[in-house]
Formats: structure tokens, C-alpha cells, sequence
């Protein structure tokens, strides 16, 4: 079917006349033909289904749709989309096309959020904000609309089979569902009903594009539950024995309100475990009798020492073993798109690889805003054979390289090697002077110095207004060193080159804000006193000096996207606790209420303090009281209160069985259910938080020792040398192409070449070093095995494509149509 | 000179007439010229050192030595001993042979507790327990006196050099000495003084041979010091630079007593490190700006959810990297042990591996309590190629082998199979059915049945006194069914078989305890009624169900013995800390103390509740008062209160920065120091403590994994068959050696034998799996490494022991006058 095509390229047409690598472009190409998904319907020519693209079959088309169709294979293939979601047609590539740029992921996510905050204005919400039943109702309504719209495109590219296997999809189009009903229910009632389902509305930020971090961290959260669930029931099992115990040893202790009946003794074992109220559940029956406290002592070594730390252990293990099973996948994942992309891009001439011709097509779509020169520097990394195609093998390496900026290796040294013989020397000397040991050492010691100065300074003063004195002459000094400091490497090295380093960075940024704080001062400019109290800032400069310090605060930065995206997640269960607490518990605690429970003191004790001592802690407990209005900073207060720094810790705060008992004695006992609930909640997510951090920090130590010896990297870099007349080709192939709004860059370089009379330039590829790429050093014995194991799974269930992996040519034997033409 | 000791040993010159393996012992064997050190005594012919055994110079007595020195040499392998410790002469000899068994020990330990105990006697004492100072310091000069004494001997074991070059050694009599003249003080001045020197009395304890898991521990604690302390500068450098902004940004609000000077700033932050001031540190100044709280919320995240969790991360590393140097020197050091005893134990005639008769030898001092069977199967056991000599090769197992329990695997395989038809027919079908599952669900049905039962009548009681009721039929039924299942059980196993399983060990405590319970209910004894409430552990019985909590169960059974040494640990530290507060602070808070402070409220409150509410709060502030007469009760609170379970977590309980802003406002500023300090080092082991659980389950967890496929494993076993002529042989052996007390178990396996009419018996060599097991496993690729390594360094080291290591003969290149005499 294939062959019917017009054989003759366009862009290829000139023949074989020019020289240099790209001149065995050969007149006539034919895509392989196992092609695109496209072609496939043109083949059916179904006339139905050729609306959009089979009218203009001409084979440049058909290249074009192979590029489109390979560059979203490898988009697939980095972003671990499952390949069932690929587009199966050209109606389905559109609406894909559609629904994959950032118009419209922008628009998901601020459709998300408005769903989202409508929340504080629907009552019971925050007064000031809340909006008329028919205003919230209606904008409500159109959120939905826009969700709405967006399944439906969502629907067009993924085609209704697959649209109803897709979980995530459908549990969306659910909720989307219900919250139309109920915004209709509340427009048409014209109040608010009791819409816990509001908490639902997460799904919709979650199932956002921008928001992959997020779902990824629940389904890791979701992946370790099952064996943190089983020591959970261990958990529980032991605190429903020691609570039977507990009952049957102190409830004949009339004054003992802690294990009075096994409820009570239940409660009190879980807040036990979080230690919150630990001496005082213990007093009543110690002072009874002594030795009560051994079966305090018990339940504590048991549950807190031991199982809590194994729920560490557990979850910790699960983890690390996930994220090597998800480094595994990913890798493979990214292996079969390579896989596909190829077959989309070989000839059925010269099948052995990928011509810069189509690489260039390809990196179009995949990179629109590449330029010629990176493009055909991208494809000289890959080519490691050095021949004129890309086979498979090197085709491998794609996501390593095509990360890679490019930059040529200046020939200047330094920004002043241009400069005259005597500014240069001088010059010369700053930079020595800067990168010396002697200058580094003597700026820590002023750093120290400043330091200690500070300290000093502070431990001297005794509360007042600092900033009505005059400038001190200490803050002056110190900071005319570090102009001078800042001028001196500026100078020396030149300001790109200083601002590249990130400590550099650093210390412009709080030098300035010192030079800020001190014209603050000296102009009595009262609002910006505030940059004065950043200056102890500066001891942070004295890192540098210890390596594992450089080495924590790196990971500090690695890590720190994922935190944010643990945050977000957690912050979402957040929500949803959120909006079911206020509509179950809203206004339930007030000042002197909950006089029947046991922590009636604390909500008496408060009503005292309000009555005749300080104001700050007025309305404290009666804050937390799940009134919408205060459920921002609810949510504040819980996060930083209840609070576990790790997983077993289950630190949370003093306070939190007081609000529970509170809540607990307005309502009923069925409310300490949410309490409880939370907190598990809590602590599930804060041990993958610990989890995550002790993987990255032993992975990276591990690492670290792994390759002690080899040297301190700068991320990865790669040389690649352009001759002169491989430029020019490129200039040419681009010309034939009409493409020369891309050609002026290039001919730059030729130009520059000519000016300094080079031959060729060198140019070099950067970029950091990711995860993945310790990954692949740390597993490297391993990944090779995966390889194999893969293709011959692949070779078992594929029997079509049993030559695919792992062998540089004929991805699949070539059609006995193939023709003759040599090469050249 | 070993050519001048006569030659004919009186064990072996009735020549060689008998038959069997053994009969190949010539009649005149010399030991290897590499003798002992007791022997280079002899030679040096010293007339001084010749006093307790230069006389005896047989070759008889110089093989005792030598089995003795071998044996020696293993146990010091065994325990970890540095051989530089060795004793080098028969003097050494004989101090290190009383030095080194259990009475000496004993001594030790009892002497180490008086020396502790002593503080309880001492003032500031608790006061029912004091002493007068002359009975107190009669009793410490005592006890320094024996520990004099033991120094003594262990000097007179390692010689004054070496003696002088152990560092806990010379510790322990630097300490030795201050504690002396302290001691004489007291009794001179009649009065104590403040002594808290008395802290480093632990050292004594520490020093005790039974104390050998604490001071590894210690060691531990020790090694993964410097990583923590980066990593703890880097937590306090970031607490130094929060409390000189946190006091600049609130010390102008006149109403946050927190930051009011740069001392009370560092103080609350460094509370707030434990969580215990959270909401109330924010208050003040939350009160005036909304956004301070941004301040609170940045320093919580860096310092408790990031670098406490990295310091986690540190220590379980570092920890995981000792344990495996740990494990590998250990290998090591046994295998030098090895090749040192194994070098003793060669003669100049067949210097290519042991015979029985001085493997036997050595096992009469190595473990005098084994019968000569289990030394004979032992030796069978290492002799792995079949020959009548034990290689090297084969001897490098020694460790492995001489631990096995050996049995004569029983010809019948139930306790029943002698018993008539119709009886063994019965007990069969019992057997069969106890060992089905359905057997095993159905009491497990039953337990959960009894579970849910004593939970919903618990659920149903409303406290009240339970025993004065009558027994509960439920009670009866369920204990029934328990005794069923036990009578069964025991019939159709044995009481043997039964009692082996830990599991049924404990049905079968919880049954009787039932029984008993019931009993007590029954007669209405009172004092009993504890037992009934035992009656939930039956639940336990559930865990059986799923592998992960047997798996949790083995390895909480497994960890127990560390726990409870790092527990020791633990309280050592505590030791020193209360000797120091009880010094300081005895005394120093009561009621209504501390009005100028913070916390006076607390201590206030207190006192108020004694005064009109109930009793049971009363005290409990000023029982913290650092009174020797609760430093007890202090040790147990601090235990239970400041204890965090894991080292992030630093969950210092609610109340201890109240304790110590009481302290510190009736003393100085500097006690704070006292508290902080504490705190500290309790993060410090409760890491560890945590490291070691963390790394404990994941190791367990690595190695499931790994040996995923192989059976449920039962311990080590070993299976070796003896024939009857061997038997014969080794009777023979001994009674040549005029040992006849040691035949007499022999005789009876021949008699058995011959009873059965067997030509040779099975026996099975069982131990239960050690750490050091698996680790063998887990690193198995690595240990061959380790071994070439470390016989490479060894080579290049001592070049007299060149062809030591890894081959089977030759230790050491054989003399020229090694005689010529054939093996038979």
C-alpha cells in the first residue's frame, strides 16, 4: 500500500550533488512500512475517517505524519504515558494535539482551582467571601461545563473503549456527575445541603497535566499501603489488648477517667501512642499503685518503640523497592517508544538507521523551538558510529542527548583575554587572586568573624527598637568587604561566568540586600527595615566548606520539587478533611462548652485566660472549632500542630486530643472516628515524607561511595566537533527546504569561522545530572539484564517484531519491494 | 629444641594394632616447630618463668599447651579479643585463666553494682536507704579494692606494656584512682561532698565481661559520632541563625516573652525542636502579624521535617556501613584465630591437617562441657574431605560446626509407633488431624470467636468490680475448647514435639493461665484475679495466620537481646545524667517555686490543684525535683517522658522544657545546659536505636527477597553418620588415655546399635540461625573478595606466614629434621 505513494520527495529532489554527510540523501525515501497509525486509516480508506488528512497523500505528507506520530511516541515515552492512550487516528491525533498544550492544561488547572475555592464561598464559608446561592451555584456550573468539555475532547482522543478503561478518567467523570446533580439540587432548593461530596473536587486538581507529581505520590502512597495496612492491624491488634487489659486493670479506679469503659481506655491507648497525653493517662492508677506503670511501660515499648519503627522499616523498604521497580519500567517504557519512533522513521531504503533529514523532522515536532544548530549537533551526539544514519543502538541514547544545551567552547579563557597587554594583566591577576585558596579561606574567616559579630551584637541588646539607632559601623565594614569581594570576582571572572554558580548567586543576592538594609538605615526608610534582620544570612556562605554539607544542601535542591509536590498531596487529603470536618463540626466548640469531658479545663482554662490575662492566647481553643471561617487557618493550625516530623513519631501536638475530646462531647462519640482517621492519615503520608527523604539521602551516600574516586561532576557534558562543511550542507538542506528563516544562526557560525580562520568548531552539550541518571550508574550491572529480559518478553508476546531489540538494523525484514539504490 | 622433648607420648604407644579411622595415629608425634608461646618459654629456659610448668617437660604437657593455647585463641577469635592480648607466657597463662571465667565475672559484676547501687546509699540520698559515711565509704574502698585487684590480675596477664597501651583499661584506673581518693576525702572530712565524679562509676559496670554488648554499643555510638555531629552543627547553625532573626523580627513586641533576648530565643527554638512549646511560641507574635507565622512555619519544615530526618538518614547509614566493616573484621579476625590455632595443633609428621586426638585436645579446653560423642561428630562434621586429618580449609569452619546440638536421628518417627495397634492407630489419626488445617483454622476461628466475644462483653460492662460475679459460661466453653486442643495436641505429637515450637510453648502458658484464672474465680480467691486478665493474650495466637507477623514476630524475638543491651545502654547514660542532676539540682523546685519564669504557671497550677482538686496530680511537678529521694522515680520518668521513639521524632514530652525553665529560674542560666545536653544525647542513642531496628527489618526484608524461593528455613542442620567400628575406635582412643568416664555414652550408642542390629547410626547436628548466618549468605560474592584481600595484606605483612591463608597444607614450610614416617 505503501508503494502507491508518489515516490519523490520534495525536499530530496536536487539528487546527489552536494558534498559533506548529509549528500546521500537519496531522491526517492519510502517510510517503512510498517507506518504510522495514520497511514493505517489511509490504507482502510475509509472516506469517513479521511476527512482531516488522507486527502493530501502525498509521501511528504506521510513523512510528516511519521514525524508527528514518533515525536508523540517519545513524548509518551518520557512522560510514561501508557501507549494505549496513543492516538489511533488522524481524528484522534487532532483532538490529542488539542488537548496536549499548555492553553489547555492551563485551562484544566484554573477550572481545578475554581472548583476548589468556590468552597469558601458556598456556606458555611468565610463570610467576607461569601457569594449569593445563585452566583457560586452558577460559576459552579460553568467549572463543571468547562470539565465537561474537557472528557469530551479527552474522550475524541482516546476513542470511547479506551476512554471507559481508563480509571482515572472515569472515577473523574463520576464525580463530575454527582457535582452536577448536586449544584442543580442546590440551585433549584436555593440552600446549601450538607455536600460532603465537595470533597471529591481534589480529583479534578489531581487528574490535572500539571499535577502528574502529585498523582505519581499516590500512587506511591497507594502501592505502600498494603503492607503498612498489615502492621497498622498489628498496630491496632496490640491497642485493642492492652486497651481490654487497661480496662480490667483500672476501671475498678473510680478516679481514673482514662479507662473508665473500653471506649475510653481505646481513645486513650491511641492519643497514648502519640504521646500527647502520656503523663497524665499514667497518674491516676500510678498513684494507686506503682507498678501500674509497667503496663505503660510495655505498651510503649511495644507500640512505639518497636511497631512504629517498624512501620518505618516496612514502608521505607516498600520504597525503596518501588522506586527501583518505577526506575525499571520507565527505563523500558522509554526503551519500547525509542523502539517505535524508529520503526516510524527508518526507509525502507536504508533501513539500517535515521537519516538527519528525518531526525531533523522528527526533533520539529519533538522540539519546535530547537534550532538547525542544536538539532544537527543533537544528531551528531547520537551518532556514534560516525556513519550518516542513527541506528537503533545509538537511537537509544535519544533522552540522554536531546537534553544536552549547546554552546560553543569559547576560545577566549576569560572575558579579558581580548582587552590590551596591561588591563589584561591585571585582569589576570584578579582571577588568580579570586580562584586562590588564600582568598577563599580569608572570605570564610570574614564570614565567621561577621558572624560571631553578630551574635555578640544581638546577645548584647536587650529588646527595644533596633533600627532607630544609627547605622553600626561593624554592619558598614562588613559590608564594604563584601562589595569589594563581589567587585573583585565580578572583575576577575567575568559576570557570566560569576553569576553561573548558584553560591555565587547567593551571596550577590544577600550582599545587595545588606547594601538594601543599609540604605534602609542610613534613609530612616522604616518599611524595608526588615532586610536588615536577613544579614545573619550571610553565615550561611560557611557551607562551602565542608563537602558533606555541599552534598546536603544539593540534595536539599534536588529533593526539594519533590517535597513540594508531597506537600500538595498532602495538602489535598488536607482538603478533603477540611470540607468534611466543616460540614460536620462547624460551630460545634465554643468557650465553656464541653463541660461533661474530660479536657473541659482546657476549653474553661481558655475562657479564663480570655477574661482577665493576655489577649494572645484569647479564642486559641475556641479557633479550632471548624467554622468555615477559620478554615484556612484551621487547615494552618493542623498542619503545623498535629504534625509528625516522621512517620513513627505520630508527633502530634499537646493539643490535638483536646480538640477531639471537645468536638467528641458536643457531638457524638462517632466524631473521634474522624479524629482518628486523620491522624492515620496523616502519619501514612508523613512516613513516605520520611521514607522519600531517607532514600534520597542513603541512595546518594551510597553513591557517593560508589564513586569516591571519580571526580566532583558538574552534571553531564558532551563534545561534539563541526566542520566547516558540514555546516554548510546543513545550510543547504535547509535552503532546498525552504526553511531559511532557520539558516541565519548557521551561517553565523560560518562566518565566525571564517573570521578566526577555523576549520571547524567544538561545540559543548551540558546539562545536570537527574536522578536517573545516578540511577543508571548505580544499576548498571542490573539494567543490562532488564534489557534482555525485556526483548525476549517482548520477542514471546510480539512475534512481529522479534528483531526489534537490542540489534542495530531491520527493525522488521524489509519488504522484497525494497529497493535497490545504493548510497551515493 | 622441640627435638629434645622426648618423643614417645604415652596416649599413643601401644602402636598402631587397632583398626578403624583412628588407628593411624603414630606412635610418636612432635608438635609442629611454630610451637606455643608457653613452649618458647621453655626454650628461652628462663628459670624465672619456668616456675608453673618449665618442669614437666613432656611432650605430653607441651601438647597440653598447645591445645590449651589453641583453644585460647578461638575463644579470642570467638569474642572478639585482639590477639595482642594474648598471654605470651605460662605466667599470663595462668593470671588469664583466673581472669576468665564465670566466678571472676561475677565478681566483677557484683562489685561494678555496689559501686552503683552505692549512690542510693549516699547523701543526697534517698533517705530510707542511707548509710552513715562510714559504712559508705567503708563499703566503696571495698569495692575499689577488689577492683584494684582485678586490674592487678589482668596486668599481670597482659604485662605491663600492653596493660598501659589499652586505652578502657587505663581509663579505668585513672578513674579508679579519683573514685580511691575521693573515698579516703569522705571518710577524712566526714562529710560528702559534690561529687559527680560518681557518674563515671558506669565505667566499672561498662567494663564487666558480661557488659561486652554495652560497650559495643557504645563503640557503635561512638563510630557514628562524627556524621552526627555535621549534621547537628548544621541543625544548631540553623537554629543560631532563626534565634538572631527570630529576635530582631519579635523582641519589639513587648508582649512574646519567647524572643525577648537572644538567650530566650535560642532556648524556645530549641524547644520548639521538640515540638513541646509548638502553639504557644507562636502565639504571641501570630497575634500581632498573621505572617510571622511564615517564620515558624520555614524553620519547622528546614529543621524538623528536613535535617532531623537527613541526621536519621546519616545514622542509618553510617550504622548499616559499620555493621557490614563490622561483620567483615569479625570474619577476619576468626579466620586469624584459625590459622593461629590450627598451627598449634599440626605435627612436624603430617603437618597437612588435625588429627581426632588433638582435635579432641583442643575440645576438652575449648568446651570442657562436650561428651566425646559430639566430639567426634564434630570432628566428622569438619572433616569435610573424608581423610583422618582436618584441613585448614576444612577447619575454617570451625565457628559454624562446634555450635551444633547433636542427636541420634530416631528410628521412630512418633512417640506412639511402639505402642499396639489399636493405640498407635488412635494416636495417628490424632496425629493426622491435629497436623491437618482444618484443624489449625478452626482454632484459629475459635480464638477470633473468643476475641470479638471478650471484646463486646468487655464492651458491655460499664466498669464496677467483675471478679465478685459468678464465672462466666463463656469463659468455661472457650477454656475447654483451649484444653481440648491441648490434650490433643500433646497426644498426637508428644510432649516432646510439642513443647519444641515456641507457639505451643506459649498456648500452652496461656491455657494453664486461664485454667489457673478460672481456678481463682472458681474458690474465689482474690489475690489471683489477675490472671483472668490475662485472658486476651490468647489473641496472639492470631499472628500465626500471616507470614509477615511471623516474620515480624521472629525478628522482634531475634532484635530482643540487642534492645535490651542498647536499653542498658541507655540507662547508663541516664546513670551519669541523674548522679550530675542530683548533685545540682537536688532540691531546688517545690510548689509555687519559679514565679518569675515562663512556666511559673505550671508549677503554680499545681500546687493550686493540690490544694482544693484531686490528689492525683498532686506532686507531680515537684516530684521532679531532682531529690535524690525520687531519682528513681526521675530515671523512670525521664525514661518514659523525654523518650522519643525514634530519633526524629526527639518527642520529648510535653513537659520538660517546664522542668527546666523551673531549674533554671531558681539557679543560673547554665543548667539549661544540663537539660539540653540530656536531650541530645538521647537523640544521639535513640537514633541509633532506631538505625538499628531500621536496619535490622531491612536487612531481613533484603534477604526474604533474595531467598525467596528456598524453603521456610528450620536453623542450620547437619546430618553425619557413625559407624560402628568408628564407635569402637574412639572407646578404644580413650580408654588408652585412661579417660574410661567419658565411654560410657559411647558404649550405649554401640549397645543401642547393636540392639537394633544397625551397622552405623545417623546423627543430626541442629542450631537456630545467627546474624552472622544470613550476613554469610547476603554477602557471599563478597567474602571470597575479603578473604584473597585480606590473605594478600597478611603475605605482605608477616612474611613468615606467607603460604598461611586459603591453603590446605603447610603453614608454614616444614623444618628439615621433620622425619620421614609414613601414615600407615
Amino acid at each position: 500500500m505503501d508503494d502507491d505513494v508518489p515516490l519523490i520527495l520534495t525536499l530530496d529532489d536536487s539528487g546527489s550533488g552536494a558534498s559533506g554527510p548529509l549528500d546521500d540523501l537519496e531522491p526517492e525515501e519510502l517510510p517503512n512500512e510498517n507506518g504510522g497509525s495514520y497511514d493505517v486509516v489511509n490504507d482502510a480508506s475509509s472516506p469517513a475517517a479521511g476527512d482531516c488528512c488522507a486527502q493530501q497523500s502525498s509521501a511528504q505528507h506521510n513523512w510528516e505524519m511519521n514525524y508527528q506520530e514518533a515525536a508523540i511516541y517519545l513524548q509518551e515515552g518520557e512522560n510514561n504515558d501508557k501507549f494505549f492512550t496513543h492516538p489511533k487516528n488522524a481524528k484522534a491525533l487532532a483532538a490529542y494535539l488539542f488537548a496536549h498544550n499548555h492553553l489547555f492544561y492551563l485551562m484544566e488547572l484554573s477550572t481545578a482551582l475554581l472548583l476548589l475555592l468556590l468552597s469558601l464561598c458556598e456556606a458555611p464559608a468565610v463570610p467576607m467571601l461569601r457569594l449569593g446561592i445563585y452566583v457560586h451555584a452558577t460559576l459552579e456550573l460553568f467549572a463543571l461545563i468547562v470539565v465537561v468539555f474537557e472528557l469530551s475532547m479527552k474522550m475524541r482522543w482516546l476513542g470511547f473503549q479506551t476512554f471507559i478503561r481508563h480509571k482515572r478518567t472515569m472515577v473523574k467523570a463520576s464525580v463530575l456527575f454527582v457535582q452536577f446533580i448536586e449544584a442543580i439540587v442546590v440551585l433549584v432548593r436555593q440552600t446549601s445541603h450538607v455536600r460532603i461530596t465537595r470533597a471529591l473536587r481534589c480529583i479534578f486538581l489531581v487528574d490535572c497535566r500539571y499535577c502528574g507529581a502529585v498523582r505519581r505520590n499516590l500512587r506511591q502512597i497507594f502501592q505502600s499501603l498494603p503492607p503498612f495496612i498489615d502492621i497498622l492491624l498489628l498496630l491496632l491488634f496490640f491497642m485493642v489488648i492492652f486497651a481490654i487489659l487497661g480496662f480490667y486493670l483500672f476501671s475498678p479506679n473510680h478516679s481514673d477517667p482514662y479507662f473508665s469503659t473500653l471506649e475510653n481506655s481505646l481513645v486513650n491507648l491511641f492519643v497514648l501512642l502519640t504521646t500527647s497525653n502520656f503523663p497524665d493517662v499514667m497518674m491516676p492508677s500510678y498513684a494507686r499503685n506503682p507498678w501500674s506503670c509497667v503496663f505503660f511501660i510495655v505498651y510503649l515499648s511495644i507500640e512505639l518503640y518497636f511497631i512504629m519503627n517498624l512501620l518505618l522499616a516496612v514502608v521505607f523498604d516498600t520504597f525503596n523497592d518501588i522506586e527501583k521497580r518505577k526506575f525499571k519500567s520507565l527505563l523500558l517504557h522509554k526503551r519500547t517508544a525509542i523502539q517505535h519512533a524508529y520503526r516510524l522513521l527508518i526507509t525502507k531504503q536504508r533501513p539500517s538507521g535515521i537519516s538527519f533529514k528525518h531526525f531533523e523532522g522528527l526533533l520539529r515536532f519533538y522540539k519546535p523551538r530547537m534550532c538547525a544548530r542544536e538539532r544537527y549537533l543533537t544528531f551528531k551526539a547520537l551518532n556514534q558510529s560516525n556513519t550518516t544514519l542513527v541506528s537503533l543502538k545509538d537511537f537509544y541514547n535519544f533522552y540522554e542527548v536531546v537534553g544536552l544545551k549547546w554552546k560553543a567552547k569559547r576560545n577566549r579563557e576569560h572575558w579579558f583575554d581580548d582587552l590590551p597587554r596591561t588591563a589584561f594583566l591585571i585582569f589576570k591577576g584578579i582571577n588568580i587572586l579570586v580562584k586562590s585558596r588564600v582568598f577563599q579561606y580569608t572570605m570564610y574567616t570574614v564570614v565567621a568573624v561577621n558572624g560571631i559579630w553578630i551574635l555578640v551584637e544581638t546577645f548584647m541588646l536587650q529588646g527595644g527598637n533596633f533600627f532607630s539607632r544609627n547605622v553600626p559601623w561593624s554592619y558598614i565594614v562588613f559590608l564594604t568587604i563584601y562589595g569589594v569581594e563581589l567587585l573583585l570576582k565580578t572583575t576577575g571572572l567575568g559576570p557570566v561566568e560569576y553569576l553561573s554558580s548558584g553560591w555565587n548567586v547567593f551571596d550577590f543576592a544577600v550582599t545587595l540586600f545588606a547594601f538594601l538594609g543599609l540604605l534602609a538605615l542610613a534613609f530612616n526608610m522604616e518599611p524595608f527595615y526588615f532586610i536588615v534582620v536577613l544579614r545573619p544570612l550571610q553565615l550561611l556562605r560557611l557551607f562551602k566548606l565542608k563537602k558533606r554539607y555541599r552534598n546536603v544542601l544539593d540534595t536539599m535542591f534536588e529533593l526539594f520539587p519533590r517535597m513540594a509536590s508531597l506537600g500538595l498531596t498532602l495538602l489535598i487529603f488536607y482538603y478533603c478533611f477540611a470540607i468534611v470536618g466543616m460540614e460536620f463540626f462547624a460551630g460545634v466548640v465554643y468557650p465553656n462548652c464541653c463541660n461533661t469531658s474530660t479536657v473541659a479545663d482546657s476549653y474553661r482554662w481558655v475562657n479564663h485566660t480570655v477574661g482577665n490575662k493576655t489577649v494572645v492566647e484569647e479564642g486559641y481553643y475556641y479557633l479550632n472549632n471548624f467554622k468555615a471561617v477559620c478554615w484556612i487557618k484551621q487547615l494552618s493550625l493542623f498542619f503545623f500542630h498535629s504534625h509528625t516530623v516522621t512517620l513513627f513519631e505520630l508527633m502530634v501536638v499537646n493539643d490535638w486530643y483536646i480538640i477531639m475530646e471537645g468536638v467528641t462531647s458536643q457531638t457524638t462519640h462517632w466524631s473521634r472516628l474522624y479524629f482518628m482517621i486523620f491522624y492515620i492519615v496523616t502519619m501514612v503520608v508523613m512516613t513516605i515524607i520520611v521514607a522519600f527523604i531517607l532514600e534520597a539521602f542513603v541512595f546518594r551516600m551510597n553513591y557517593t561511595r560508589k564513586n569516591q574516586d571519580s571526580e566532583e561532576d558538574n552534571g553531564i557534558v558532551l563534545e561534539k566537533e563541526i566542520s566547516k562543511e558540514e555546516v554548510i550542507g546543513i545550510i543547504e538542506l535547509y535552503k532546498r527546504s525552504s526553511a531559511v528563516t532557520e539558516t541565519s544562526q548557521l551561517q553565523k557560525i560560518v562566518l565566525q569561522m571564517d573570521k578566526y580562520g577555523q576549520m571547524s568548531t567544538l561545540f559543548l552539550g551540558r546539562r545536570s545530572r537527574t536522578k536517573s541518571d545516578l540511577s543508571m550508574k548505580m544499576y548498571e550491572e542490573e539494567i543490562q539484564e532488564w534489557y534482555e529480559e525485556h526483548s525476549r518478553k517482548e520477542e514471546s508476546q510480539t512475534p512481529l517484531q522479534e528483531s526489534a531489540p537490542a540489534s542495530n538494523n531491520s527493525l522488521k525484514p524489509l519488504s522484497l519491494r525494497q529497493r535497490s539504490q545504493t548510497v551515493i
